[in-house]
């Protein structure tokens, strides 16, 4: 079968390798749409960083490994104990592999699993392929009318998901969220989906500024043009947003976040940090404010995003600016993000929409 | 009357200065005891920093100020309007200045009030004088049976309690402290009046340990002998302490504190920060913690550190190193804490035991 396997830096090929057989406990996918994420950008650009160099403690793979960890497909075999799936269900594949074992894991906190790791990401097959093989628990189905290429953003959805989850978040909330990227947009709409009356996105570029208006903020400010810290209080009538959502991860953004936060407000962290970065704390402490991180998601912010897209809270299509086929991946996928990515929300490969 | 007036750099002074009058609502309070403390010590060597040296937002006063946040003392006079408080009480004075209309004021944080101040730091009188007028609200008595020495002791468990109460502790907790300092060793004493499981205390100084052992420490480790954070997971029993406190506030004691809590522990900084600090946030984001900043307190923090000394689970008498005469304050008190402040926890000046 294909699979688009990353060898390194700058080194990803689509390759013809072995179909792994479907054990116990297991279910075959047969991948539909597959989201390009910026951490594959990453490992392109400057990896491997996740992806495996050393027996992965769960997979014990190591590089090559088959990218592809945001997608949606149909189920093509069910191994045995398997009995409440059936082959030809359309389904999304949450990505997470845990140990089930660690500290992390016993207390219920299995996203951040001491030897965690992602199915397209840290070996055991993925996405970017005519076949994976994933256990049971990995799988979620997709309820009828929820089309199998919206189903390939459930995984960077509930990325958005599981950060809301962390603030303590009411309809009434004044929320700023920092950067308008593939992430910071699906905080957007997933306080939309919630209801939040005051949504304010801080973002360079104008593509996305136009995004994060059309996912429905409210307000949408170029943090060049304008004092973001101040304008951020003068609209939520108070002394600043409830929430702060970081999803640029830069070094201003971190100082922006806490200087903008009300007394007692809460900043969530969404982004992973390339390097140590200047910080006062005194920022936080004469407020009383809160700094808070999140990574990955769990089962259940996958569900909650399955049902607000079955319930239409959720609509996330416009997020789908390009399709491309795997033989396109590096030129017309990782390219074309790396080279205009400010055009571009998500791009998904189109692996085998019916099955294979 | 006397007042111990701070004018700038190394410059206090015990002046005769003018009695205040006790106006509408106003209550005047003889001092008996006045702990030293921290922040007076800064201003004394590097200050003024929160001494206002423009009028400050609520009492209008500029250096020179008089000192003194932390006391006990004996009421000597009521103004109209105050029934419940008669002459001869024992009380303990709330320093907190607020404005009572700002947005943190009117969302019941008025400790991080943006106009405000300090009795004893930002003008409006102070506790090292023979008499200081402050509004009935600041008021709290002083059960029979709580001395007034121990009644000095309420302000600094207060910051203490304060920071206690936003950490999400139970009995089981594994706590980690950084820093045995008049604050940690503090917030050790807070959290064996909560009965909490485990106490470990870091902390370099022989004469602090010994302190931190006294006042119910399980564990006392010196961290330039032992891995913290190694030893810290150890003792937890998981992946590392449920909450850790910074009472430290260093360049190395924040990287410690975040590395050391488990995964969705929470880290409350008590500590203000001389300069920005290298931080990496990926520190929090792989384990989905939480940072909490803490600034001061609330009337019922006070109210808590008094019920818990009535009833015993309090015991701070060993914080008090040495009683000193007001004339003494700066060769007997100041200068003593700034050239051994190993040997001290708490240096108390007896102003007026009686009242005056």
């Amino acid at each position: 079968m294909r699979a688009a396997r990353y060898y390194g830096k700058e080194d990803i090929r689509i390759e013809d390798v072995e179909v792994e057989k479907c054990g116990e406990g297991q279910v075959r996918v047969a991948p539909s749409y597959v989201g390009i994420c910026g951490t594959d950008l990453h490992e392109y650009l400057g990896g491997p960083t996740f992806a495996p160099t050393k027996p992965h403690p769960i997979t014990h793979d190591t590089i090559p490994i088959t990218l592809g960890h945001e997608f949606s497909g149909i189920i093509s075999e069910v191994g045995p104990g398997v009995a409440s799936l059936t082959p030809g269900q359309h389904v999304v594949v949450q990505p997470t592999l845990y140990c089930g074992t660690c500290s992390a894991c016993t207390s219920g906190v299995e996203n951040v699993c001491y030897k965690g790791g992602f199915v397209g990401l840290s070996g055991g097959g993925g996405g970017l392929s005519d076949s994976v093989v994933v256990p049971k628990r990995a799988i979620l189905k997709l309820p009828d009318g929820i089309p199998l290429d919206v189903g390939a953003l459930v995984e960077p959805l509930s990325v958005a998901w599981h950060a809301i989850s962390a603030a303590p978040l009411t309809q009434d909330s004044t929320v700023l969220v920092l950067g308008g990227g593939p992430i910071g947009l699906a905080v957007v709409q997933c306080l939309v989906a919630l209801k939040t009356k005051k949504i304010i996105m801080s973002e360079v570029s104008k593509s996305r500024q136009r995004f994060a208006r059309e996912f429905g903020a409210h307000h949408v400010l170029d943090p060049k043009t304008y004092n973001l810290v101040a304008i951020s209080k003068e609209l939520s009538g108070s002394d600043g947003p409830d929430v702060v959502f970081d999803c640029a991860g830069v070094p201003a953004s971190i100082t922006t976040a806490c200087q903008a936060v009300r007394a007692r407000g809460t900043v969530v962290n969404v982004a992973i940090w390339e390097r140590e970065v200047l910080f006062q704390p005194n920022i936080l402490v004469f407020k009383e404010a809160k700094y808070t991180a999140v990574l990955g998601y769990q089962r259940k912010d996958f569900q909650a995003v399955i049902d607000h897209l079955a319930d239409g809270s959720l609509k996330p299509e416009k997020m789908i600016t390009s399709k491309i086929k795997l033989e396109s991946l590096v030129e017309g996928g990782i390219k074309a993000l790396i080279n205009d990515k400010e055009s571009h929300v998500k791009i998904l490969v189109e692996v085998g929409v019916g099955g294979k």
